[in-house]
């Protein structure tokens, strides 16, 4: 789909908040650090952030393989996943038009268990580098062992939403006379400097996907 | 229920992060921007980011009255609403062993409309005032149609968990040996300085809300 072309002022409308083209997408799922991801479970919606990765259209998510979301899973499990990015606190000079400025893309499918050897590594691989872009090629290669005890289920888009607020408040023609600061705060997420766990080997710097890290959520 | 008693050491092993104390979880709902709301909705999963407040065991959420949340719900609707801080990203030695520090509530009951209006009002005082501590007292009071064209549900909490990793990766002991840097990148959410949408009136100035949230969030 093309870009939307809905003009800025529009957005702020709710019923106008609704864009779909794909590159929006993709954009708002990279920069996420977590997603909010919903199954039912004994016939109640349950919520779970959980570390993700994209790969085209696919979505990965995993946990340990005792984890109820990968242990029950049947062959085919309606879930919807949420990723959410906060950008302001919008103040207006009345409380009904007070808002938040965020982006976030709520995507629908079906997720299926990933048992395949190369995709599930391929998974593994996705999921580590959405935060840490690089990181796999980093690390000790991952075990047998480990890999069992890691589930992981596949998410195909299979429909998506974004939704977008961006700007300061809307008022009441009325309320603009009134002295009432109004306008946006913003909402920043950042990565500090590193930590490093005081077993540091000699010799053992900061990793490139750190930096790599840094500039794709900054 | 007392605070938890687990040692910092123990909550990176998955089975031990679950605390269920009330003053944790009202921290962490507290300090939270967005709730991720997980409904059923044509028997398929839903999961939709929200504003939310807090009063006693009571969490609100609102939207338009046109809302699919809002206008569909029944006279009892089984929710799940999830609140995640994220504190960091986890680098160990080896992929398995990445991990991410962070809170999270689940949280789930049943929603219900809130049709009394003096309960209507206060809903939506504490969702405003979530963002901005006072908020309610700066503003233009809110009209009869503004009440009309806002919906709320009230959300007792009947069940919640908490989950938080914290502190540093947690390596296999053979591979502390490798030259591979490993610790936490700390994630910090911060809110910025306010910028006016440039039709202040004169005299207006910022107000203490802005002040009392950058306390709360930072």
């Amino acid at each position: 789909m093309p870009a939307s072309t809905t003009p800025p002022y529009a957005i702020a409308r709710q019923k106008r908040r609704a864009r779909y083209d794909e590159a929006t997408i993709y954009a708002i799922l990279d920069a996420g650090l977590v997603a909010h991801v919903g199954f039912i479970a004994s016939e109640r919606p349950m919520v779970m952030p959980m570390a993700y990765g994209r790969d085209g259209d696919t979505l990965f998510i995993h946990g340990a393989s005792t984890t109820r979301i990968i242990k029950e899973v049947p062959e085919r499990m309606p879930v919807c996943l949420t990723v959410t990015l906060v950008d302001g606190i919008v103040a207006a000079r009345s409380a009904f038009h007070h808002s938040m400025n965020y982006r976030s893309v709520v995507v629908h499918g079906s997720a299926r268990p990933v048992d395949n050897p190369e995709e599930h590594e391929q998974a593994l691989r996705v999921i580590t580098e959405h935060l840490l872009p690089g990181r796999w090629d980093e690390v000790r290669p991952i075990l047998p062992k480990e890999r069992k005890a890691t589930g992981v289920l596949a998410l195909s888009i299979e429909a998506a939403s974004v939704k977008v607020r961006e700007g300061g408040p809307i008022d009441e023609a009325t309320d603009y006379a009134l002295p009432i600061w109004a306008g946006v705060i913003p909402v920043t997420t950042a990565l500090g400097r590193p930590i490093d766990d005081g077993r540091r080997a000699p010799g053992t710097g900061i990793p490139a996907s750190f930096a790599a890290a840094r500039l794709k959520f900054a």
